[in-house]
């Protein structure tokens, strides 16, 4: 006897929305998995569980992996302090987490597996939940993120030759202004089209919207040209999908 | 007539060395190009072509596809500026791949392919070089980056939450020491071990070799206590293997 029972967490990248996108490794590591475990947001597309069905109709061939949904747990507003409210969500999504994979796993053993959007690695809480989960060990499949997505789809490189860059906020950027050391930022989780906040002048975006996916919406120029329409295609997008993902590259020109 | 003959060229992102980051993406443009190209560096093993000739002969399942090999023109020394060094290596590449390319594609027409380590975008330089061929289409297949397979391989996330992180070269960090405005960084080509330049207290380092290969090695802790283990680490790999490449993240202590 060597304690308790073994069981394994396996955060797979899935890339961001279509199955193309998804690695020779995570469809294996997909078959291996006892239990796929699939969150839902209530009525919401952008829960996007409809796409983690579609990875697991198209690519799973083992008969004997389960798939269980289970409803994520929502942010409580009433916690006015923001890392104090992720870190108390965080713990009941973990709660969640262990709930559902009782329920399914009735040897208490066996392979889980999350499918995550982008890389576990990028803005992704699923490493720090499955840290709450004690004995488990947890393994990361890397998977194409929406930085790689933006690129490819731009045809555009990330940094310049030797040069540094940065990946950053919305918030940060509306709070923080142009970071300090680099002439390129990726600005991601920004709800609020921060890059106004910026002097336009002597500036390039490269924006994106829905990347890799059929909705695709893609605007590239000098960011005082192309500002406006950016705000304006992200707002009627955003109306007709009911949501919206973006994300772009900022980069000074060159002197 | 519509003037010049359509041709186009892939870049094709594989990831950092095991047949199973391909995306699947990637196994079918693979299959759709009429050429690929594998640049050979003399008899180092660094250029990786061996692990190129791998994916094509396990994924490769089209009869019409020809693969070309070609011998990579070698930075001048003499150039004394870096940038122009560079820029003038990647006109004799451009010349070298249009050259190939003339030579193995009589019609003048087709798909052609090349496979870049990692991802397309991320300190590599095939977009530049293909920008210098005039009426080629170019179109990117993003790839698994060494960054997704050390955060991967150490089961870490790239970021805190809600904060940035900047990914720079070994060079920068020397030069300019910690970079302003984030608590992570991830050093890329750096030949030197720049991380000994910095006063290790209150750093955690997370390093990697071989990220994703079968040699893989993983070293991670304090910087100040970990900091010898990683250098002579470092130096047996590489005289083992005659070639090292190698990444790591670093990250300031929560105070």
């Amino acid at each position: 006897m060597t304690g308790a029972p073994p069981r394994e967490l396996v955060l797979i990248g899935i890339g961001t929305g279509s199955i193309e996108h998804l690695t020779l490794q995570a469809v294996r590591e997909i078959n291996a998995a006892d239990l796929i475990l699939i969150p839902r947001k209530g009525a919401a597309k952008a829960d996007l569980a409809h796409l983690r069905r579609a990875i697991c109709n198209e690519v799973l061939s083992n008969p004997a992996t389960r798939i269980a949904e289970f409803d994520l747990p929502e942010r409580d507003p009433a916690t006015p302090d923001y890392l104090r409210r992720v870190d108390d969500w965080h713990d009941a999504i973990a709660q969640v987490w262990a709930a559902t994979i009782a329920a399914h796993l009735l040897e208490g053993t066996g392979r889980i597996a999350l499918l995550i959007w982008g890389d576990p690695a990028l803005y992704d809480s699923s490493l720090r939940i499955a840290a709450r989960l004690g004995t488990m060990t947890v393994r990361v499949v890397p998977g194409i993120m929406s930085i790689n997505m933006l690129t490819a789809a731009h045809a555009i490189a990330l940094n310049r030759i030797g040069a540094p860059f940065i990946v950053t906020t919305g918030r940060r950027l509306r709070e923080e202004g142009w970071p300090q050391g680099t002439d390129t930022a990726i600005v991601m989780l920004d709800g609020e089209c921060s890059f106004t906040h910026l002097d336009p002048g002597g500036m390039t975006i490269w924006w994106g919207a829905y990347v890799g996916m059929p909705e695709q919406i893609l605007i590239e120029g000098p960011l005082a040209e192309v500002r406006d329409r950016i705000l304006a295609t992200r707002a009627q997008a955003r109306a007709r999908h009911g949501w919206i993902m973006d994300i772009y590259l900022l980069r000074k020109d060159a002197a």
